[in-house]
């Protein structure tokens, strides 16, 4: 019999051990299937990424649909976002990972939203200087990942206002009080910015299809964690006229520190990779972390080790073997007991300073067209 | 002993017979005194608005270090704005009245703010067009009432949020949910918009400060029910290193049906003057208009009317008796019975009639600016 409730997920907080699948029934999400996963590698010209191919995203809503209209002509486009606290981990590039793998088979465009409001909302402590310069600095970092100029369009909250409220404004109606506190737990001492909130994060799910003046489908690529945000999206979209957005959710990343789910909340800025921590502090962070590796060298040689509970092979999965070979070869090595954790750290450690060396050349690169993507007009009278 | 609460006023609000001497009690603002008022006729140049000198403006708070600043060389501006639900009725041009009279005579900036969004998310039965098209119409009528358009700004909300919402954010953080239910008296079914209204109402009183980066004092001549709003807008002001706006407090107007306050909300558009009625309409009105006349003409003879209670006579004090001798003519002879109400009613038609022709010219000539002072840009970074 399963225990009750003995895990919090909501988009503002995580507590206790996630069991995965009971989320989503909680949720009331559907299974990313194998054969959901065989139609997108068939869409997608015979490729799968990673993140599909190894489980990490593996819950929808409305995907079958989505695809359906897809394959008949009826292209979608995708929606992310970032809440600008601080400098970006590795496991916040999961949504734009697979988003950027989207756009480049799929030749889709992409929406994103950079919610400077509402992180100076949500967190008493940071200033809107703050939100604002890790907005950009968080952007420049998202487009490092390959966007394509071209099909990518930015929403920069309190720069994009005036794109986005007159539809935000018929958004905020169809949504009450006891709507935002079901969702988010909110308190009589939440204040007013917070509330309102939900209102401008689903904008971006409709716009355009308010552009376009017709409906053009939505895809969302969230952790897990998000989805209450983006149920009240489509909640709302059909009495708007726009069609309910479809998603693909991710598991959430363990953090580098081994107590949960990766969070640099607190004083925990050693439970992640940030892509601005230099060299030697990533090394120092992974020799540090947490692995599913035993007491002894002895007993890990006998017994093999834990993947399934180690930070180290959480990176591996979600970014850094790039080949399936790799993966299952660090896999299976761990397990065997043939692959020791400070070997396997001196790996990763290798792989990860390579990647911080392309994705700096790439973020210069961003940084010269970030500003001409963002949204300051609304594309026509609502 | 003065009786409990037996009246309520809040912005949405006004039940009861409401004693303006005990709201102004409970509401912990101060007196409109003769002092004050001398100063203020003094600064004028020798003169009084008649709804100051008739005692229609009768509450205030912080007039007085207003009125020092000013003499000593140190100009505020002014404030006042409109929910567009529909056409204006006279009571709605109090305000306005006297916004235009302090900018003639001291020469002060004007700021009207048109919040056709805060409409929309308090009438479920108005749609957006309405309130945008109400909110243009309403705003000709306001300037027709001979505002300067080079010291004249407008934010129409919808269309000016880029300008406001920089300073809306920092606003927001500031008020919580249990703030905006004890001030409005918001329920669990309250949609969001409307609870995050209140930051964007209160951002023009601290938007020329945050435009010329110094402290410039704010005067919001209201009705003493919209105190509530800037009572949260006073709240918040230190803290965002704003002065406080200081506020200057009218009565509320009865209306024709003789049932309290003015208000057409309902089915009761008899209720009050629409700028936008056919002479005939408001000839009809205010011929059934309730008075404080006699059951028969021989017992008003005798007796006398009370003009304290009558709609025409608020009318006449409002705003059509433009002479102090006129005013004080048609008050005498109601009071001694000399004059009949159907008279009195045949004078006033002919009053509005005419006024009803000038603004209308001024109205068209209102429309050739009114675009080009709506401000849709922050002044500078915030």
């Amino acid at each position: 019999m399963p225990a009750p409730d003995d895990f919090v997920v909501t988009p503002y907080e995580v507590k206790g051990k996630v069991d995965y699948d009971r989320l989503r029934e909680r949720f009331g999400t559907q299974e990313l299937s194998p054969e959901l996963l065989a139609r997108l590698h068939h869409l997608a010209g015979g490729e799968l990424h990673p993140l599909l191919r190894r489980g990490v995203y593996y819950s929808q809503r409305d995907l079958g649909p989505l695809l359906d209209g897809y394959a008949n002509g009826r292209p979608f486009f995708l929606y992310s976002g970032r809440g600008p606290s601080g400098p970006l981990h590795t496991s916040h590039l999961l949504q734009f990972d697979l988003c950027q793998w989207f756009q480049r088979r799929l030749g889709v465009p992409m929406y994103i939203q950079i919610t400077d409001d509402e992180k100076f909302w949500a967190r008493s402590g940071l200033t809107r200087e703050e939100t604002a310069h890790w907005g950009l600095e968080n952007l420049y970092d998202i487009l490092a990942l390959g966007f394509d100029p071209k099909r990518t369009h930015i929403f920069f909250d309190s720069r994009s206002i005036a794109a986005l409220y007159p539809l935000a404004i018929r958004v905020a109606r169809k949504i009450s009080y006891s709507n935002v506190k079901a969702v988010f737990g909110f308190t009589p001492s939440t204040n007013i910015g917070l509330g309102f909130y939900t209102a401008l994060q689903s904008v971006p799910a409709f716009w355009p299809s308010w552009a376009e003046g017709r409906a053009v489908p939505c895809l969302i690529p969230c952790g897990i964690d998000q989805d209450p945000h983006f149920r009240l999206t489509r909640d709302v979209a059909e009495g708007l006229g726009y069609p309910k957005p479809a998603l693909v959710h991710s598991k959430m990343v363990p953090g580098l520190l081994g107590e949960g789910v990766m969070s640099t909340t607190g004083n925990r800025a050693d439970d992640a990779l940030f892509l601005n921590d230099p060299p030697k502090v990533v090394e120092r962070k992974l020799r540090a972390a947490f692995t599913g590796g035993r007491a002894t060298v002895e007993e890990q040689r006998r017994l093999g080790a834990v993947p399934e509970v180690c930070s180290i092979w959480a990176l591996w999965r979600t970014r850094f073997a790039e080949s399936d070979e790799k993966f299952e070869e660090v896999t299976r090595s761990c397990r065997s007991g043939e692959l020791l954790c400070g070997d396997c750290k001196g790996q990763l450690i290798e792989r990860v300073h390579a990647f911080y060396e392309t994705h700096a050349d790439a973020r210069e690169k961003a940084k010269s067209w970030a500003e001409s993507a963002i949204v300051t007009e609304p594309p026509r009278p609502l």
